[in-house]
């Protein structure tokens, strides 16, 4: 009943803010200088209502800057001592806060990457002349110096000096840009192993937090991985100390024969990629010096690497944890610095709709009117019409919500005739049948039966013959009738909005246009006949656990993105320092003084009247140029025969070479095991959560329901004509005109939005967070005795309660 | 106060049992027959007092046995359906359950295994004619029949058959039994692939209880393995469709040319073992090729290999948790069993120690009167005289407990004369200080480098020299020193009481015995020499992460132990097969016609005038013998080069044979990841453990403090001498004596053991335990409704509090 009389209220004057933006305070005592706003992302409205320019007005603009800027900072995880300070720090941080600003960053640090794709020695086809990779090189470099000095413009010179990563890129930036000249001047590439670091350029990017958030963690799991890799080198010198003395006498034992080569077998024992070799002089002569190997063996491979799995996992889990904890207190903090620029001296103990509005124009000025109620009231559990401190704490889990009028219709047919109506009806029901399904499996498991039947009958020759095979025609016709069916059944909307229908429908239609290149014999659409086997993976609907997995998959992707991104970072310096060091060391028949060297012969026999060639292939594994270098270091990775790679190189080299190879085996030891790590926990926790809800159906994603009211528009649309924002108020007309059309007094509305890693922790953690919460506001109260005592009593902050109703009295 | 009058009640008159033990029923519903009562572990005072025969004492005798069986029933996780029910079953349970018939059952089975050293393939030293080693089978045979009688004779017929080990090894019994006949009158061996069953009769053993859970735990961790497994091998199958279609053209490439080779070397591929090899010719026609390999490798081994391990990583988890609940509560539901039989129907309230020290004269018929009063004392958390059911429920914490009397004095030299007393007690202050220590930490480091430096030196040649090297000698000497410091300033047994102690010790002497050798030129103990790097090993002492490492360890071997010996019954069955099947079909040069020629070539040259040997060695790796089989097991379950050793055989006898190593492969795979799963877990436990008692002091094992005064012990000498015990009474007395000499009124006991991993699942679960007893003691009711309330109450099954003082008023 209460909320009959509220859209009054929404209209109230602002009043005036508790506390000023600190823009506000440094525009007042300076001098009345000009100050413009130069807010690209501000919506046209904003601007537009700017230019009014009523003092009070533009009080409570500076406020709703402010307080969009600590959430941002808080959602980005920037830390508050960057917060732009004054009015001209704002504009660089408006000015570098903006897409258009991040994709010229993330270009420049993708341009100074690929150029080591033409730099010498460079891949043959994009080979560049010296002074066009010079030019092009500090072209790049100078965007950067531009973007750093926007950044310290931004920063203020004290904070730029202070933020660590910025001056380890300016040190490059340095290094980098007296290099280039250099090369500029003389014409030639001297040896830049310094190009390693041009990675920092990326990884310095907005959009490469992830990959950022990854090598600190990477850095933190390393006190306790190092430990226990010592622990590993020590036993491998005692073993390599042993195995010297008790395998040397051998003569015809060429890897024990001096101490250096003892140790440097045992490391490429761990790896067991020269195990049964290494052994079998020693085996040859006693049989019990097997002994010696399998204790190496157990102690090291199976017990102390797994021993540094668990400690990396450990330690992986613990910074998890910790990273989540930290992360949810930094957004809260922001929360609370919002918040209070937001409430009124009148009101302290909430935010009005009218200044929650506000905000929401510089937070995000994509969001619609409507929307941005919903997001009012979404947040709002009270009967007020103020969103409390503890409301809005909540804040980041809503405000990602996407909302859409809930569809009275179930089916999209529901508004036919009733003949059209029952036929789909009838569609409908049998699509949704279990016969169906299953029917459909069936056929799936047949044809992949079929495909593997017939590639085997084919046994090499004429498989891309122009006949179109009449299985596939068959096939292809169950697929496109079941297609037809269900997008009818169901309606295109719904069809596709199922993840497994949009897999079904593209493996179709690739299989479709597999069929059109027999059918006109178009030569460079032959590879997609070799996609049918693709469509087996339908079969995976089948099992739940499968199913689990792959939304497991989905949910991880990003993450998994990120740490192969991390990956190649790595491997990007590892390749420019091997190309520096070893470019153009093998070739054929290059090593055949060494131990290795029928990988690397190529010979052209002729016996009898036929030519013989005995190819190694292994010369191929070189770092002549950065994509070789990075197929090597793939291989290398994969860790099987990579020491034939190692000796290669080293018999060409140094004897020190072997430990560019070593390092990089402990670095990408370092990340995988990382990645291993990062995968257990993902789907252990996952696992965890299933057991743990296994009560609660399936869903996929955050689900939240609201209802307006008529009354509520239009107070709302009220308040937009005063402020004369006319989209908005149009917007917000056509809801009204289509409650009218239903004769509804209310309508109701679903936010959506998929789940992430941070909800499945909100809710593992759900106790644990509470702790936090109070611990942290304690410290915060004896921090700041200023601040508020809601914050102190207990937030709100629990994960949504999944279709959670609103309470508004009708 | 009320202590005082206590010894009183402990004497009373036992009156008559609330439940009669069953074999008791049975016996006076039979018609009297005699019934003896033939406990080999029985102590003889209980037979002295046995012999007795006052009825109600015979009934009371009755109960301590039956109790005490239900105690070690739920000790050893044995199901109560295979309880002894009569008198009879009774006689056959007694005699089956002593470490005599263990030990019978154990040396027939490995009797029975060690048999395939020497039948046909035998090892050559080890062959026994056909005769001789059938005749031996078959004797090994004869006494696992009479072992299945006892054990018959001990279930029932009707429960004999419900147990489905007892019924499985029966059948594999009676197998063995007619293929050694067979044997025996054919004089010749056939095909005897049924001996990989010999392992049945090990896995049954008392002994191998772990093993047996290992398997069970393994099993029960199949389903979702299989899962993953059908997922791997699915993407498997359609990469190895993609890799036909793409890569048969290319004639040049052996490894893609029919669908079964391109299924078998993308099996190896998932392996690594082919890796830069399976990919080079593709590769080096079109470098892009790269990128199916790239794809597979990552999909297959990086996602979904590591997916298996974090499904079998989580199962084994839940399992072990699932498991530790069971074992749980059924030692409760077993303490609650013999409860019953131990209360008396005037005072069913709670055991008194009468009946107390009964049921240990049967449980632990080793345990002397002073530790039964003292187990008595630590159960006992109330005042009153008897042990309720509550405190009742801790007895398998409290009876592992070893008792020592808590020692007055500080160091062992504290009675020695003044002078003597402080140059004892300068070297103990010494030998504790942190200052000695580091000397000595720098005295191993500088040792580790000396040895690391002189075997550098060495370079091959006479390092086993006649002279004795001096460093050896000065060393030798400071840690002789050392030694002799820590023991005098310690005492023997504090010093030896410590691990680390220990070790230094051993290894000391250990070094000690290798110059012995070299100065008296023992040819055999050479060997000895060679362990000198291992003093480096005290190095580990320096840093907590290590000595936590290394306590795990030491915590889990027991378990790491049956996992390994799970992990030989494993290859022993697949040895026996590989015997069968593969004895003799590798030798030198025999696969001269398959891609792996050169791994098994074995060519004498003659180059010039020198004789230049090519050996391939690969022909070692055979299943020629028992022990050739292990060696060559262990090597496939490296996986490094395996596909080697299949391709040898595969191309001596048929394709099939790579059925055996895929399967293999698979198998081992299971084991070891279930190996990856289980050091995993216990490691991480085990760091959550210590992470959530950081506070606690570092202590080593469970401790528990315990006082009796002289009174108390006095009135149990009272008790012994009624029951006329001799022995128990001349101990008891040599205490009070003890008490008379220092004039104390009472004497402080400390009770140790160390902590297992049961005592850490304990503490982490401590929460859950007490809802699943709640839970469990809900379904006993309902099922029960006889049983005492009491049971159902809050349990005090929390893990003793160390040093929990008693609260004994005195």
């Amino acid at each position: 009943m209460q909320w009959r009389e509220l859209p009054a209220i929404y209209l109230e004057d602002p009043g005036s803010p508790v506390e000023r933006s600190s823009y506000l305070i440094q525009l007042h005592t300076d001098d009345g200088g000009s100050y413009d706003v130069v807010n690209d992302a501000s919506s046209p409205a904003a601007r537009e209502c700017c230019a009014q320019q009523s003092s009070a007005r533009h009080n409570w603009e500076m406020n709703y800057q402010e307080a969009a800027i600590y959430l941002q900072e808080g959602e980005n995880n920037d830390k508050f001592f960057t917060h732009p300070k004054n009015a001209k720090a704002l504009a660089a941080y408006l000015f570098a806060h903006n897409h258009l600003f991040y994709l010229m960053e993330l270009s420049t640090a993708l341009l100074l990457l690929l150029l080591s794709l033409c730099e010498a020695p460079a891949v043959p086809m994009l080979r560049l002349g010296i002074f066009v990779h010079a030019t092009l090189e500090l072209f790049a470099l100078i965007v950067v110096v531009f973007e750093l000095s926007m950044k310290m413009r931004w920063l203020g010179f004290q904070t730029f000096i202070r933020h660590k990563r910025t001056m380890v890129k300016t040190c490059v930036l340095l290094v980098q840009f007296i290099e280039a000249i250099v090369v500029l001047v003389r014409q030639t590439s001297h040896v830049r192993i310094t190009r390693a670091l041009r990675c920092i350029f990326l990884v310095d990017c907005r959009y490469c937090g992830a990959v950022r958030r990854n090598l600190r963690q990477i850095f933190q799991s390393l006190p306790p991985f190092i430990d226990i890799l010592l622990l590993l080198l020590f036993f491998m010198v005692i073993f390599a100390i042993l195995g010297f003395y008790l395998f040397s006498p051998n003569h015809s034992d060429p890897y024990f024969n001096t101490l250096e080569n003892s140790l440097v077998n045992l490391f490429v024992l761990l790896t067991t990629s020269n195990f049964p070799d290494v052994m079998m002089p020693s085996y040859a002569r006693n049989p019990w010096s097997c002994v010696f190997f399998i204790v190496y063996l157990s102690i090291e491979l199976y017990f102390i690497m797994n021993l540094l799995l668990a400690v990396v996992f450990d330690t992986f889990n613990d910074i998890e944890k910790r990273k989540f904890k930290s992360l949810l207190l930094h957004k809260r903090t922001a929360i609370q610095h919002a918040y209070r620029l937001l409430v009124t001296k009148q009101r302290p103990s909430g935010i009005s709709f009218k200044h929650f509005e506000g905000l929401l124009r510089f937070y995000k000025p994509r969001m619609c009117a409507r929307e941005r109620y919903l997001t009012f009231k979404a947040l709002n559990q009270s009967n007020t019409p103020l969103v409390s401190l503890k409301d809005f704490y909540n804040f980041y889990e809503v405000v990602g919500l996407k909302w859409k009028a809930k569809r009275n219709r179930e089916h999209w047919f529901d508004d036919l005739p009733r003949t059209a109506f029952l036929i789909f009806k009838g569609i409908n029901i049998l699509v949704k049948s279990r016969v169906f399904q299953y029917t459909m499996y069936t056929v799936v498991a047949v044809n992949g039966i079929w495909i593997l039947v017939e590639t085997f009958m084919l046994q090499g020759g004429n498989f891309f013959s122009r006949n179109v095979p009449w299985s596939y025609v068959v096939f292809l016709t169950i697929y496109g009738v079941e297609l037809l069916l269900k997008t009818t059944g169901l309606g295109p909307v719904e069809y596709l909005s199922s993840g497994w229908n949009l897999f079904d429908f593209s493996v179709t239609l690739f299989a479709f246009l597999g069929l059109m290149a027999l059918a006109f014999d178009m030569e460079p659409f032959y590879f997609i006949v070799v996609l049918r086997p693709l469509q087996l993976l339908r079969l995976f609907k089948l099992k739940k656990r499968y199913r689990n997995v792959l939304d497991t998959m989905f949910e991880l992707f990003p993450r998994m993105a990120s740490l192969g991104l991390t990956l190649l970072i790595f491997y990007y310096c590892f390749a420019i320092v091997g190309m520096e060091f070893f470019a153009g060391v093998v070739y054929p028949n290059c090593c055949n003084t060494s131990t290795v060297a029928d990988s690397y012969r190529w010979v052209n026999h002729t016996i009898g009247n036929k030519t013989v060639v005995e190819e190694g292939y292994y010369y191929l594994n070189n770092f002549d140029n950065i994509l070789n270098s990075f197929v090597t270091l793939f291989e290398l990775t994969v860790v099987n025969d990579w020491y034939i790679i190692m000796e290669g190189v080293t018999s060409q080299t140094t004897h020190w070479s072997r430990l560019y190879f070593m390092i990089f085996y402990i670095v990408t030891m370092v990340v995988m095991t990382i990645i291993v790590a990062f995968i257990l926990d993902a789907f252990v926790f996952r696992m965890n959560y299933t057991r743990k809800n296994q009560d609660s159906e399936e869903d996929n994603g955050i689900v939240l329901e609201k209802e307006i009211s008529k009354e509520e528009v239009i107070g709302i649309i009220e308040l937009y004509k005063r402020t004369s924002a006319a989209t908005e108020t149009a917007q917000l007309q056509k809801i009204v005109l289509q409650m009218d059309k239903y004769g509804q007094m209310s309508m109701v509305f679903l936010g959506r939005r998929s789940r992430t890693k941070s909800d499945l922790s909100m809710k593992m953690y759900e106790e644990e967070i509470q702790e936090w919460y109070e611990e942290h506001s304690r410290k915060e109260e004896s921090q700041t005795p200023l601040q508020e005592p809601a914050s102190a009593s207990s937030s709100s902050l629990k994960p949504l309660s999944l279709r959670q109703r609103s309470q508004t009295v009708i």
